[in-house]
């Protein structure tokens, strides 16, 4: 364990990484994959269900696989400036990495739809956070314009270093299974982590270190299913922020995708996504935050209805910790904390009331 | 990587489990040991200094270590519920370890003194969270009475199995620097992990594991320095709520710890600790919560004073992550969100005077 040191000195030989780059790094990856035990057993299906935890990267999502691949290139490349738009993740993310690297971090935020820890990370990690009266699809538009005209590197993932570093979590996968899944479920906002885990299964597929590859489901919000309804969607709505994207950057490789895996795109209303994360929490233990969940709840329902056979073996990509939006999981929890009396006889009546003794 | 499943199958020989023994596991440990670059050279000092980010545990703090131990124990031997007194590390880690059980969790939290973050996940992991009138003191009191009165197995440090857990963050440390370093500064509130720190360090020395020993060096906030008063603290208060203790748990093993190593203990104000936390998140993008900070913020006094010498190897644990705590963050930023309209001249206008370009 200790001796890991981050996803490019892991994986280098397969990353477009020279020998004496000098890489900037928060020792992201390596997440846990964990297998769930309660969630099957509650669907009444044979199922070998798994979930690829991302919220334990260094800033708490995915982002930082693919960030650490760009910033290590951009500070190679000689930039002392890094540019993204964001629902987010994005954003602390590349805050952080510019941090660790010494070079400046510009981000453009959507006003008002960003979870409070996100917000937190981009502004304390130093960046300089623009918030836009507009949405994430404006926000990308902008950044690409002003990337063109001003020496910052773009970090979004339409960034080709973004997805290759992206793609070692299906390297991952396949280790600590020992083989491919049946299906791979993700949630889909920008489309680049689909993208990038579909480019990962088939390069250890072509070299051979694998036998199958994955099915791989995409899973919208119903208010933001640009892949669902088959075209952008310009006024995207959705509880989960992370995938309040209209027009994603990856349309035609998420696309080929789904496409070449015999897999699929579906939607989830809000409420759906939200009991998802809140079964997985109550039940197994894990936190994630509502876009993350999405995955969950479409592989439940898919498993339910049998389009997702028995005897499966299915992993659901959740891509960011639950910490990153505290205030979701209040809002929806069923027991809020209860106020007593700081005596021994009310908390022993609490306790016992509950567990019957 | 992939191939790792939680501390105690890692180190099942130094831990008290049974061959046969159901693992309740997260996967926890195994968390990244980072090199400083710029702090060493802001201060000027040739010292080499890493921390220990104990936030990218599942739940977010290094409580998990400790956890997967005590309701991996607590199962075994039966037990249907858990109950804890906390700060909010320790609810949130005893909820996601009972849910992942199946068992249920009772946790005793102060009253308008906990961090965001914390009490959403005691809450989302279905945990019965009761927030008494009274601070942590008072709630382990309460805690230590009702588990002689209930069948409720009780998981704060003083159940021995916590620091056992704990422990093996040391063994990471060594296995990481080949080595054991010379200074390891903690953070100290209950005096918990200080103490599991120095039984890991000298177990690994006994068993020829490793030839050093570092001194233990514990760092408390000014309004909650029981160890560096000599005497327990009735009213403790700090910013820094996870450390916000005046009666510690462990306080003979701690000052043992402490004088076994030749180390000390000292105190930090609240400014110098959230200006640690700050300084950490921009010069190496690492976002630890406020309490881990006094780790950091004590190591680079003594650094710059020269009570720690150079040449030194020095490790400070960073017990939880920054998203435990968003408030905090946002309150202390220099740069909040700059609100601008989106339009391209509006964007690059911004950046440019920024870059100078």
């Amino acid at each position: 364990m200790s001796e890991y040191n981050g996803i490019i000195e892991r994986y280098r030989e397969r990353l477009p990484i020279g020998a004496g780059t000098r890489i900037v790094s928060l020792c992201e990856g390596g997440t846990p994959l964990l297998r769930l035990h309660h969630i099957p057993a509650l669907l009444g299906k044979d199922i070998a269900l798994y979930v690829k935890y991302e919220g334990l990267n260094p800033t708490g999502s995915f982002k930082d696989r693919g960030m650490t691949m760009a910033v290590t290139k951009a500070v190679e490349e000689g930039s002392r400036a890094i540019l993204c738009a964001s629902t987010g993740n994005t954003s602390a993310s590349a805050a952080a990495y510019a941090a660790r690297a010494g070079i400046r971090a510009f981000v453009l935020i959507p006003e008002g739809k960003i979870a409070l820890g996100k917000l937190a990370q981009a502004v304390l990690h130093g960046a300089l956070v623009m918030q836009i009266q507009g949405n994430f699809d404006v926000g990308m538009r902008l950044v690409k314009d002003v990337a063109v005209r001003l020496p910052v590197t773009l970090v979004n993932s339409v960034n080709p270093y973004r997805l290759e570093g992206q793609k070692t979590a299906a390297f991952e996968v396949i280790e600590a299974l020992g083989r491919a899944p049946d299906f791979h479920c993700l949630p889909v906002g920008n489309a680049g982590n689909i993208t990038a885990y579909w480019m990962g299964y088939r390069e250890y597929h072509r070299h051979g270190l694998v036998e199958g590859l994955p099915r791989m489901c995409g899973f919208q919000a119903s208010g933001a299913a640009p892949f669902v309804r088959g075209h952008p969607i310009d006024h995207p709505e959705t509880v989960a922020t992370a995938i309040r994207i209209g027009h994603p950057q990856s349309w035609d490789l998420a696309l080929r995708a789904q496409a070449e895996s015999g897999g699929w795109f579906d939607e989830l209303s809000d409420p759906e996504i939200l009991a998802a994360q809140r079964l997985l929490a109550e039940q197994e233990g894990i936190f994630c935050e509502p876009a993350s969940a999405a995955s969950l709840a479409g592989a439940m329902r898919d498993v339910q209805r049998g389009k997702i056979p028995e005897g499966s073996l299915v992993v659901c990509t959740l891509t960011g910790h639950g910490l990153k939006d505290p205030d979701i999981a209040i809002a929806q929890s069923s027991a809020p904390p209860l106020k007593i009396e700081a005596r021994l006889a009310e908390v022993e009546r609490v306790i016992a009331g509950e567990i019957g003794s």
